[in-house]
Protein backbone atom coordinates (compact mmCIF):
# COMPACT_ATOMS: atom_id res chain seq x y z
CA UNK A 1 0.00 0.00 0.00
CA UNK A 2 1.33 3.11 -0.79
CA UNK A 3 -1.09 5.86 0.59
CA UNK A 4 -4.96 6.65 1.19
CA UNK A 5 -6.00 7.58 -2.28
CA UNK A 6 -9.51 9.25 -1.77
CA UNK A 7 -12.54 8.88 -0.12
CA UNK A 8 -15.57 7.74 -1.59
CA UNK A 9 -18.80 9.79 -0.67
CA UNK A 10 -22.32 8.58 -1.35
CA UNK A 11 -24.70 11.52 -2.56
CA UNK A 12 -28.55 11.72 -4.21
CA UNK A 13 -26.89 14.52 -6.52
CA UNK A 14 -23.63 15.43 -7.63
CA UNK A 15 -24.99 18.97 -8.95
CA UNK A 16 -26.89 19.58 -5.44
CA UNK A 17 -23.78 18.53 -2.97
CA UNK A 18 -21.09 19.85 -5.36
CA UNK A 19 -21.59 23.66 -3.78
CA UNK A 20 -20.53 22.47 -0.27
CA UNK A 21 -17.23 21.70 -1.05
CA UNK A 22 -16.07 23.96 -4.26
CA UNK A 23 -18.03 27.19 -2.66
CA UNK A 24 -18.57 26.38 1.85
CA UNK A 25 -14.76 24.40 1.76
CA UNK A 26 -13.54 25.82 -0.85
CA UNK A 27 -12.22 22.39 -2.65
CA UNK A 28 -11.23 22.17 -6.41
CA UNK A 29 -13.13 19.93 -8.41
CA UNK A 30 -10.70 17.57 -10.39
CA UNK A 31 -12.93 16.60 -12.95
CA UNK A 32 -16.16 14.31 -13.16
CA UNK A 33 -16.89 11.49 -15.37
CA UNK A 34 -19.57 8.68 -15.34
CA UNK A 35 -18.34 4.71 -15.05
CA UNK A 36 -21.68 3.28 -16.97
CA UNK A 37 -20.22 -0.38 -16.00
CA UNK A 38 -20.65 0.92 -12.28
CA UNK A 39 -23.74 2.91 -12.50
CA UNK A 40 -22.34 5.91 -11.09
CA UNK A 41 -21.33 9.18 -11.91
CA UNK A 42 -18.40 10.69 -10.22
CA UNK A 43 -16.57 13.50 -9.29
CA UNK A 44 -13.20 13.98 -7.95
CA UNK A 45 -12.92 16.98 -5.39
CA UNK A 46 -8.99 18.06 -4.08
CA UNK A 47 -8.64 17.59 -0.86
CA UNK A 48 -5.04 18.31 -0.16
CA UNK A 49 -3.07 15.24 -0.18
CA UNK A 50 -6.50 13.12 -0.80
CA UNK A 51 -9.06 13.06 -3.07
CA UNK A 52 -13.27 12.85 -2.68
CA UNK A 53 -14.85 11.11 -4.75
CA UNK A 54 -18.66 11.88 -4.65
CA UNK A 55 -20.74 9.03 -6.00
CA UNK A 56 -23.90 9.84 -7.92
CA UNK A 57 -26.32 6.78 -8.87
CA UNK A 58 -27.31 6.62 -12.59
CA UNK A 59 -29.81 3.74 -11.99
CA UNK A 60 -31.66 2.09 -9.57
CA UNK A 61 -29.99 -1.40 -9.41
CA UNK A 62 -26.43 1.07 -9.09
CA UNK A 63 -24.93 -0.42 -5.47
CA UNK A 64 -24.70 3.52 -4.68
CA UNK A 65 -27.87 3.79 -4.81
CA UNK A 66 -28.63 0.44 -2.58
CA UNK A 67 -26.18 2.22 -0.49
CA UNK A 68 -28.30 5.72 0.01
CA UNK A 69 -31.65 3.29 0.46
CA UNK A 70 -30.07 1.58 3.16
CA UNK A 71 -27.85 3.83 5.12
CA UNK A 72 -28.17 7.38 3.96
CA UNK A 73 -25.96 9.65 1.69
CA UNK A 74 -22.53 9.57 3.39
CA UNK A 75 -18.85 7.89 3.06
CA UNK A 76 -18.95 4.87 1.29
CA UNK A 77 -15.67 3.89 0.90
CA UNK A 78 -11.92 4.67 1.80
CA UNK A 79 -9.05 3.60 -1.11
CA UNK A 80 -5.58 3.15 -0.77
CA UNK A 81 -3.39 3.53 -3.95
CA UNK A 82 -1.41 0.22 -4.78
CA UNK A 83 1.27 -0.74 -7.64
CA UNK A 84 0.59 -4.36 -9.09
CA UNK A 85 -3.02 -4.54 -7.74
CA UNK A 86 -3.55 -7.84 -8.62
CA UNK A 87 0.07 -9.00 -7.00
CA UNK A 88 -1.60 -7.55 -3.83
CA UNK A 89 -4.38 -8.73 -3.97
CA UNK A 90 -2.98 -12.20 -3.97
CA UNK A 91 -1.11 -11.27 -1.09
CA UNK A 92 -3.86 -10.22 0.82
CA UNK A 93 -5.98 -13.34 -0.19
CA UNK A 94 -2.69 -14.97 1.02
CA UNK A 95 -3.58 -13.98 4.41
CA UNK A 96 -6.77 -14.78 4.59
CA UNK A 97 -9.03 -11.64 3.55
CA UNK A 98 -11.54 -12.06 1.32
CA UNK A 99 -12.94 -9.80 -1.95
CA UNK A 100 -16.20 -8.27 -2.90
CA UNK A 101 -15.02 -9.65 -6.71
CA UNK A 102 -12.91 -12.34 -7.68
CA UNK A 103 -10.80 -9.88 -10.00
CA UNK A 104 -10.00 -6.43 -9.93
CA UNK A 105 -12.09 -3.96 -12.54
CA UNK A 106 -11.59 -1.00 -14.04
CA UNK A 107 -13.21 1.90 -12.01
CA UNK A 108 -13.44 5.62 -12.62
CA UNK A 109 -10.17 8.08 -13.32
CA UNK A 110 -8.59 5.32 -15.43
CA UNK A 111 -8.06 2.99 -12.24
CA UNK A 112 -8.03 -0.57 -11.99
CA UNK A 113 -9.90 -1.35 -8.35
CA UNK A 114 -10.78 -3.96 -5.81
CA UNK A 115 -12.52 -4.22 -2.59
CA UNK A 116 -11.81 -5.58 0.62
CA UNK A 117 -15.26 -7.53 2.12
CA UNK A 118 -16.21 -5.03 4.78
CA UNK A 119 -17.03 -7.79 7.07
CA UNK A 120 -13.30 -8.24 8.08
CA UNK A 121 -12.61 -4.76 7.94
CA UNK A 122 -15.12 -3.76 11.14
CA UNK A 123 -17.53 -2.12 8.72
CA UNK A 124 -15.76 0.22 6.29
CA UNK A 125 -15.56 -0.91 2.75
CA UNK A 126 -11.71 -0.30 1.90
CA UNK A 127 -10.74 -0.34 -2.03
CA UNK A 128 -7.69 -0.83 -3.55
CA UNK A 129 -6.80 1.43 -6.36
CA UNK A 130 -4.20 1.25 -9.13
CA UNK A 131 -3.09 4.26 -10.95
CA UNK A 132 -0.97 2.31 -13.47
CA UNK A 133 -2.65 -0.83 -14.37
CA UNK A 134 -1.58 -2.58 -17.59
CA UNK A 135 -3.34 -4.89 -18.05
CA UNK A 136 -2.28 -7.20 -15.24
CA UNK A 137 1.02 -7.79 -16.71
CA UNK A 138 2.54 -5.93 -14.00
CA UNK A 139 5.81 -8.32 -13.11
CA UNK A 140 9.18 -6.39 -13.00
CA UNK B 1 -7.71 24.12 5.48
CA UNK B 2 -4.28 22.37 4.97
CA UNK B 3 -5.07 18.92 3.88
CA UNK B 4 -7.03 15.86 5.11
CA UNK B 5 -5.56 14.87 8.69
CA UNK B 6 -7.48 11.48 9.35
CA UNK B 7 -10.59 9.35 9.00
CA UNK B 8 -12.54 8.38 12.47
CA UNK B 9 -13.30 4.68 11.87
CA UNK B 10 -16.11 3.94 14.98
CA UNK B 11 -15.40 -0.15 16.51
CA UNK B 12 -16.92 -1.65 19.29
CA UNK B 13 -13.16 -2.66 20.38
CA UNK B 14 -9.84 -1.01 19.42
CA UNK B 15 -8.26 -4.71 20.18
CA UNK B 16 -10.26 -7.12 18.09
CA UNK B 17 -9.94 -4.25 14.84
CA UNK B 18 -6.66 -3.62 15.43
CA UNK B 19 -5.30 -6.98 14.09
CA UNK B 20 -6.49 -5.89 10.76
CA UNK B 21 -4.75 -3.26 10.57
CA UNK B 22 -1.49 -4.30 11.98
CA UNK B 23 -1.55 -7.63 10.77
CA UNK B 24 -3.26 -8.08 7.47
CA UNK B 25 -2.98 -3.86 6.11
CA UNK B 26 0.79 -3.98 7.49
CA UNK B 27 0.00 -0.31 8.86
CA UNK B 28 2.15 0.86 11.70
CA UNK B 29 0.15 1.84 15.27
CA UNK B 30 1.38 5.32 16.42
CA UNK B 31 -0.12 6.09 19.36
CA UNK B 32 -2.93 4.97 21.82
CA UNK B 33 -5.24 7.14 24.38
CA UNK B 34 -8.21 7.44 25.82
CA UNK B 35 -9.97 10.79 25.97
CA UNK B 36 -12.13 10.93 28.51
CA UNK B 37 -13.79 14.02 28.25
CA UNK B 38 -15.63 12.13 24.45
CA UNK B 39 -16.12 8.57 26.41
CA UNK B 40 -13.29 6.93 23.51
CA UNK B 41 -10.56 5.09 23.37
CA UNK B 42 -8.63 6.13 20.29
CA UNK B 43 -5.91 4.30 18.19
CA UNK B 44 -4.22 6.36 15.29
CA UNK B 45 -2.67 4.12 12.26
CA UNK B 46 -0.24 5.62 9.94
CA UNK B 47 -1.80 5.06 6.51
CA UNK B 48 0.69 6.71 4.25
CA UNK B 49 -0.10 10.44 3.85
CA UNK B 50 -3.13 10.70 6.13
CA UNK B 51 -3.77 8.71 9.84
CA UNK B 52 -6.76 6.19 10.52
CA UNK B 53 -8.08 6.75 13.83
CA UNK B 54 -10.01 3.92 15.45
CA UNK B 55 -12.45 5.11 17.66
CA UNK B 56 -13.73 2.92 20.85
CA UNK B 57 -16.52 3.51 23.31
CA UNK B 58 -15.53 3.75 26.96
CA UNK B 59 -19.29 4.40 28.37
CA UNK B 60 -22.36 3.82 27.04
CA UNK B 61 -23.65 7.37 26.72
CA UNK B 62 -20.54 8.55 24.81
CA UNK B 63 -21.07 9.57 21.00
CA UNK B 64 -19.45 6.42 19.12
CA UNK B 65 -21.28 4.16 21.29
CA UNK B 66 -24.79 5.76 20.29
CA UNK B 67 -23.05 5.85 16.60
CA UNK B 68 -22.37 1.99 16.87
CA UNK B 69 -25.93 1.68 18.18
CA UNK B 70 -27.52 3.51 14.78
CA UNK B 71 -25.46 2.55 12.06
CA UNK B 72 -23.15 -0.42 13.25
CA UNK B 73 -18.90 0.12 13.07
CA UNK B 74 -17.86 1.83 10.03
CA UNK B 75 -16.23 5.76 9.58
CA UNK B 76 -17.70 7.95 11.62
CA UNK B 77 -15.86 11.46 10.52
CA UNK B 78 -13.18 12.53 8.04
CA UNK B 79 -11.05 15.44 9.44
CA UNK B 80 -8.89 18.16 7.62
CA UNK B 81 -6.11 19.78 9.14
CA UNK B 82 -6.12 23.57 9.74
CA UNK B 83 -4.43 26.60 11.56
CA UNK B 84 -5.82 29.17 13.80
CA UNK B 85 -9.11 26.81 14.28
CA UNK B 86 -11.40 29.46 15.58
CA UNK B 87 -10.78 31.80 13.01
CA UNK B 88 -11.53 29.43 10.63
CA UNK B 89 -14.73 28.34 12.20
CA UNK B 90 -15.85 32.00 12.20
CA UNK B 91 -15.04 32.34 8.49
CA UNK B 92 -17.12 28.84 7.94
CA UNK B 93 -20.21 30.14 9.97
CA UNK B 94 -19.93 33.81 8.34
CA UNK B 95 -20.88 31.50 5.07
CA UNK B 96 -23.82 30.04 6.91
CA UNK B 97 -22.18 26.33 7.73
CA UNK B 98 -23.02 24.80 11.12
CA UNK B 99 -20.93 23.70 13.96
CA UNK B 100 -22.64 20.80 16.41
CA UNK B 101 -21.19 22.57 19.42
CA UNK B 102 -20.65 26.71 19.47
CA UNK B 103 -16.78 26.30 20.02
CA UNK B 104 -13.56 24.25 19.06
CA UNK B 105 -12.64 21.91 21.99
CA UNK B 106 -9.91 19.84 22.93
CA UNK B 107 -9.56 16.48 21.10
CA UNK B 108 -7.48 13.30 20.69
CA UNK B 109 -3.36 13.60 19.71
CA UNK B 110 -3.52 16.85 21.51
CA UNK B 111 -5.43 18.58 19.00
CA UNK B 112 -8.10 21.36 19.10
CA UNK B 113 -11.01 20.11 17.21
CA UNK B 114 -14.89 21.30 15.92
CA UNK B 115 -17.41 19.72 13.91
CA UNK B 116 -19.20 20.44 10.88
CA UNK B 117 -23.34 19.83 11.44
CA UNK B 118 -23.46 16.53 8.89
CA UNK B 119 -27.00 17.64 7.30
CA UNK B 120 -25.24 20.58 4.97
CA UNK B 121 -22.52 18.06 4.47
CA UNK B 122 -24.94 15.82 2.76
CA UNK B 123 -24.25 12.69 5.73
CA UNK B 124 -20.59 13.17 6.13
CA UNK B 125 -19.46 14.52 9.72
CA UNK B 126 -16.65 16.73 8.92
CA UNK B 127 -13.91 17.95 11.57
CA UNK B 128 -11.62 20.42 11.69
CA UNK B 129 -8.54 19.61 13.68
CA UNK B 130 -5.83 22.20 14.89
CA UNK B 131 -2.50 20.74 15.94
CA UNK B 132 -0.59 23.91 16.70
CA UNK B 133 -3.68 25.67 19.16
CA UNK B 134 -2.11 27.38 21.20
CA UNK B 135 -5.49 28.58 23.26
CA UNK B 136 -7.21 30.77 21.20
CA UNK B 137 -4.69 33.74 21.35
CA UNK B 138 -3.46 32.56 17.71
CA UNK B 139 -3.61 36.11 15.46
CA UNK B 140 -0.14 37.07 13.69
Amino acid sequence: MKKTDHIGVAVKSIEQALPFYTEMLALTLIKEETVESQGVKVAFLDAGNIKIELLEPTRSDSPIASFIEKKGEGIHHVAFGVNHIDERIEELKSKGLKFTSDASKPGAGGAQVAFLHPKQAHGVLYELCDHSYNGGDQHE
